[in-house]
């Protein structure tokens, strides 16, 4: 491993061996210069995959879905790289990594690669991390690319942020299910999905959530409702047309380039944000603060003027590295 | 309100006028500079309340133990402020605001001043604003400052370490209740409370509690495991008695000092992340950057190469602020 140089990597991973893909990811997720490196040189190679988002509460059958929605893009000559986000609390249950690799068994086929990574509680964390191995996919050539992420918190928006269509999964029987469509969720979502559209109820989620799309605003796009049975493949296909549906609807309305500007300077954004904020924390170490955190806690210098101080250390940190 | 200018209300809150407290932590709660000004101004007043945390699951009774621990200090002279986190997330469940101003109601007390602080979501969000309004209690005067946390995600973490003593709560009676500690929630915990210690299955809890700390590691001080009955006010006594303990051995252990760096360190860290995190926003709406961000698109560029131009301008623009 030790010979293995990063541009090697690379060009093993330009000539398309699983392996390649598999580290650089790692590398990727766990921040190694290496993987910064060829994602910076890879870049250049992305902009063809269309991005689908599923998200919903623990319980709506995401792993369920994404495995049907993997087998109809097969079916229709599509590749598929699939990227499910495993929450780190035991809280929000949700599937295991060990129900991932049986899932992942399911598909010893070269067009679909399944990786699961793990949030990392850090804001932006998550979606940077996301966001760098969604490129990498990208420019490994698959065509679609699934991001899954448990309907939790801040992360389902932030994964909104990356898709191109997002899906929102409900389902009858999680008590009242409306009521866990938090503020602003139902605003991210592109296509309610309502699975498990055999079991009792379902018609009442429907009628629930097309209550909330007429009370709620949006644009042009208006959200469809299609119900699955995902465990059987149920109305899938219809799904997918679905998708299609929105994707054409991005690119005549112009909504697509809007989105993909929009993420673009997401991203550079918090890219910019990491690097300074280990400038920070390296200014934050530099022992030459110690005696102004001395007069910090005898309060002769209140926390905002030693914030200030250190912001303008750091900046100048930033100025002289090259 | 227009009349009223920061050094008026700064003024009165040293006048203990509690409508100007109640202002200043809206404004430090909003961030409006007003606030901030005040709380600069008053930090130099800090340094003398103790502040203890409680966090713990869901239905495990923080706010009728906040109440109870409320109601005994005040019956040992204490002054008590308490900040009480409201999770805005739905699925958290706990008190609502409606339920904090009934039990606000219960104390017609000046010696008691309670407030709800919704979390935002963001990081350092919270627990920043939830630092500044502790100077502020501090500030007025108060002895104790109470701040009580639902034991969900990351808030918890960022709340133990504001205060001096945490006590983690837990109650029979939530299914598997122990497995519900979080790797790292366990070892934020000064003291181990079980609520409820009249119900069936409060001996488990303990025994399960006993073991965890065997397994676990600890400094020199071995959190207490204390049996409440936060209704009827049974054992708060006690409860007390441990939280002076701990707060001596905090002092004798240089352990308190220790805490206190960090914290304060903590903070400003925050703070400068806040400041430079507003001037990197101001950074990209400057149009001056749309050129490059247009060459992103195109992929002539790539995101790594475009964050470090936004790191480097928002460095100057730093430096050029007075």
């Amino acid at each position: 491993m030790t010979a293995t140089t990063t541009s090697d990597l690379i060009q093993r991973f330009r000539n398309h061996e699983r392996p390649a893909l598999a580290r650089l990811v790692t590398y990727v997720e766990n921040e190694r210069p290496a993987g910064l490196r060829a994602m910076a040189e890879l870049y250049r190679d992305t902009g063809s995959a269309y991005v689908v988002g599923i998200t919903g509460p623990p319980g709506a059958g995401k792993s369920t879905l994404t495995n049907a929605v993997i087998r109809e893009y097969r079916k229709r000559g599509k590749t598929v790289g699939v990227l499910a986000i495993d929450p780190s609390s035991s809280l929000t249950g949700g599937a295991t990594l060990g129900d991932r690799i049986r899932m992942l068994e399911n598909f010893d086929d070269d067009g679909v690669y399944i990786r699961s990574m793990a949030t990392r509680g850090e804001m932006g964390g998550l979606s940077m991390a996301v966001g760098a191995v969604t490129h990498l996919l990208d420019a490994y050539g698959f065509d679609i690319i699934v991001v899954e992420t448990v309907g939790v918190g801040q992360d389902e928006v932030d994964v909104a942020e990356l898709a191109d269509t997002t899906l929102l999964l409900q389902v009858p029987g999680l008590g009242d299910s409306i009521q866990t469509i938090k503020a602003g969720v139902l605003e991210i979502a592109d296509i309610l999905v309502v699975n498990k559209a055999d079991i009792k109820g379902a018609e009442n989620v429907v009628r629930d959530l097309r209550n909330m799309l007429r009370l709620g605003e949006h644009g042009p796009w208006l959200p469809p409702i299609v119900r699955t049975v995902a465990m059987h493949g149920e109305n899938v296909p219809a799904l997918l047309d679905a998708i299609d549906t929105h994707r054409a609807h991005l690119e005549t309305s112009g909504e697509g380039q809007v989105r993909r500007e929009r993420r673009a300077r997401r991203e550079v954004l918090r890219l910019a944000q990491n690097w300074i904020a280990g400038e920070l924390e390296a200014t934050m170490r530099d022992p030459a603060n110690d005696a102004m955190l001395d007069d910090l806690l005898r309060r002769e210098i209140n926390p905002f003027e030693v914030a200030e101080v250190l912001a303008r250390r750091t900046s100048l940190r930033i100025q002289s590295r090259t």
